[in-house]
């Protein structure tokens, strides 16, 4: 509550910040920030959707950022705020009044095992429970929670933050400002082997590693396999949800988002700016283009060389797949209409063609 | 096998803990559980499905639990025990042979961390490697096997067991008598951005928390997200999967179970008894009905408003989707008997109408 | 560099090591080992498909070995080694120029807690965080990287590798040479519950374990499920890929390949030698023939008794889905060809037949 009661903002406050016009009682104080339908006195909120402005006349927020170009009417005794995007506005609130924990900079907790090799800068904080290999290069501000293991040779670059029983293993490289959930694992071996003929499987050795840029965010519980040569790479403002599988020698280019459970298979590159949905599978040694949107739980088995929404699973344009889905449905009254037409062909062979049995036994 | 012999019970006295009567010789001792076909002298087995009764004469077992209601002939030499439900006498006995595994009540390893702020009850247990952060409350009996990290101001109702390796991020809260699997992570962030319009992503901060309700089991390496604001809930007495995943502001009504590998979108609210089976993907913002039944692999696209089955991707009701498959399986061979029909209409148009062309050009 | 250095070698000796024929320069020496299309200066690479010929001419390779039976031309100035096969003699040396990461031998790390019953080999290596329970077994060169929980009465074989962050509960046997990536769950409690009247559920006690033969590699975040009763089997020489789901009293046959993300439902048999291909779900209570080979994202819904390749959800013989989804991709056009044959058919009608209504209303 105390915590509360610091975070109070005067509506004048919140206004300046967004560069918002204030609409009503400037003086109210905010002190947490909610959804329009389940906010509380001393709630700030946000309505940047017409389907939602039911909700204006209803809510029990103190005041409501509001989005100007949807034109409202602001009910008797509601502050509000105009602004030029209000979804945009309250998020960069949430950043203000949610400050993102951090750890103590500058931390080595006790029961924390750093290799005397490792370049830990001083401001990098290193968790109970944490292992820092040999050769180890951790970079300003890096927050590591506990339990995480760095493998000898792993990088983390500036600013990023790993959190709790993460593994890297050995020679993984991390950009900077990079956010990696609880429990992923990068660097684990890919799934290569030769086969014998006898049906068992003789190992490959995997010997390259995991590349991570800058500004990448990887989800809880992911895994990300090391090459068999050279690197797996995960490039710039990449979006990664929890459970998804990268295979080795996978790239996935640029400002990627890719959703949870999805699984990418061995040395294919995913496209700049590609959306893949949740549980989408595609296949090894393929190519995605830029731009390119594939929905949820489709299988991509074959290069997709233009931008575009694909669908289904092998996934087709998305076109294609609607009309394949919408004929589909059609499909059990086809074939009650084909049983009919065989009927009526057959009808009108026996009415209109002469019965060449009776001709030929006179 | 000191520890069998410690075990070992008269059929007598198990007839007694579960209300059954005992056909053959009370005084056989069994030491131990297993099934009917794989079961050997000195086990206890069960029979509650007529299409096991074939493995009656010729089980090793020393004593089979048999339901009332099978009415079988018992073999000479086999002693059993006729019982109103054999499967729920064998389950109750299960708990006795089997009492699961315990840390010594209020234990706290010495290379545990626990913050000093945190209120932890005499009787929890802290094994090695925990994390405890600042604020936390551990209630009675819970147990905490090793490397369990909860992060600032988690609570953990009493009697809630925590298996090795999880993370509980901060503000997770867990109610009483749960059971949390090796490994799964609860409140790592929801996977929310803005999209700009270079198509890079801007985070939206996830503020929200994680509430776990009570007599929930969530399987090993789950994942449930923080919600964006507000919580994303798992109500009582849910079970989940092992590799589950749970989106940011979800909620999953009470008694519902969601098997492995599974996954809900976010903003989704799960009904009331729900069964949803392996591998569905549910997509974000739809609402499910009580008592839904989703089958396995399916993709739920839309909001489900009446209890029953739904089977396919996208699914639809189990009985249409039924037709569709059946219809599938029937489209080779309509393909090539629409061919042949337009092949007859040919021949019934040439015979039955004026060739034009001849007319045409005489 | 110096590391670079140190691995060195002459292209006379690696001819050597791996029965070949140099062709060039014997006394160019190779430091690293690189794909064909990406290797530079120094570097040995390997062409074994045809289709790679068109890189021989411009790789930067020092040396390259060549599959005797491809017959290729050998640029001027490039050294080649001829071999039988340039792919496996590539993986030979693969393991020799990067050796497998080691830990210490012996090492007993100061943050790890080790029950005093348990039975440690003296070359084994316990490295930081790790905690093994009462009575473990763990055999020779066994290697535990950091944060491994081993509950108690685990057996982990000779030469097993173990990553972090992996949890093995109560019970669990693991063979020798065994390779378990980081996060791995094996032995959580399978999902196991007698559903009551209210739709609410009672936990069945899971009280079987987890066994795993010899040289079977596990990928990371894996779950394998302890029996309900007896024992989860993975047996000899098994390959599971990352994030796949093993229920409990699944047993996986003797060199199956499972793939990421699939999935394996309760009390399934699967036989010798699958393989089994990424997010493939198989339902409970099933068995696989020995040699099937399951294609990716299929559902398996039924026994398999033959071997061969099965795909699509449910899965059929990959014949049978292909003659499926080619009919599939000509449904939208057949909808149209049957709507225009109902109208000719109406016209033929109209045209062959009597008008019933005329002759009736004179």
């Amino acid at each position: 509550m105390s915590d509360s009661i610091k975070r109070g903002r005067t509506v004048q406050s919140i206004a300046n910040a967004v560069q918002g016009t204030v609409h009503g009682d400037a003086d109210v104080v905010v002190f947490a920030l909610n959804r329009i339908e389940y906010a509380r006195n001393g709630d700030l909120s946000f309505l940047s959707a017409a389907s939602y402005t039911k909700f204006l006349g209803v809510t029990k927020a103190s005041c409501v950022l509001v989005s100007k170009a949807l034109e409202v009417a602001v009910p008797d005794g509601l502050t509000v705020v105009f602004v030029e995007d209000a979804y945009r506005a309250f998020v960069a609130l949430m950043r203000e009044f949610y400050p993102p924990l951090r750890i103590e900079s500058g931390l080595r907790h006790a029961t924390a095992s750093v290799h005397p090799s490792a370049t830990i800068h001083p401001s990098a904080a290193i968790s109970a429970g944490c292992s820092i290999g040999e050769g180890c290069v951790v970079g300003e501000d890096v927050q590591l929670y506990p339990n995480v293991v760095l493998y000898p040779g792993c990088t983390v670059g500036a600013g990023t933050v790993i959190h709790a029983n993460v593994s890297c293993l050995h020679g993984t490289v991390i950009g900077t400002n990079c956010l990696i959930h609880a429990g992923a694992v990068l660097g684990a071996d890919g799934f290569g082997y030769i086969e014998n003929a006898d049906g068992s499987f003789d190992k490959v050795p995997q010997v390259g590693v995991v590349q991570i840029g800058n500004d990448v965010e990887i989800g809880a519980n992911v895994t990300i396999d090391r090459a068999a040569v050279g690197a797996t790479s995960i490039c710039d403002r990449v979006k990664i949800d929890n459970l998804v599988h990268i295979a080795h020698n996978v790239t996935v280019g640029n400002d990627t988002a890719i959703a949870a459970q999805a699984g990418v298979s061995g040395s294919t590159r995913i496209g700049n700016r590609n959306r893949i949905a949740g549980q989408v599978g595609i296949v090894g040694h393929i190519t995605t283009a830029d731009d390119v949107i594939v929905e949820a739980q489709s299988g991509v088995s074959k290069t997709i060389t233009s931008k575009g929404a694909y669908f289904g699973s092998p996934a087709k344009e998305h076109r294609t797949a609607l009309r394949m889905e919408a004929a589909l449905r059609q499909l059990p009254q086809l074939l009650t209409d084909v049983r009919e037409m065989q009927q009526r062909i057959a009808d009108l062979l026996a009415n209109s063609e002469p019965n060449d049995e009776s001709l030929t036994q006179p």
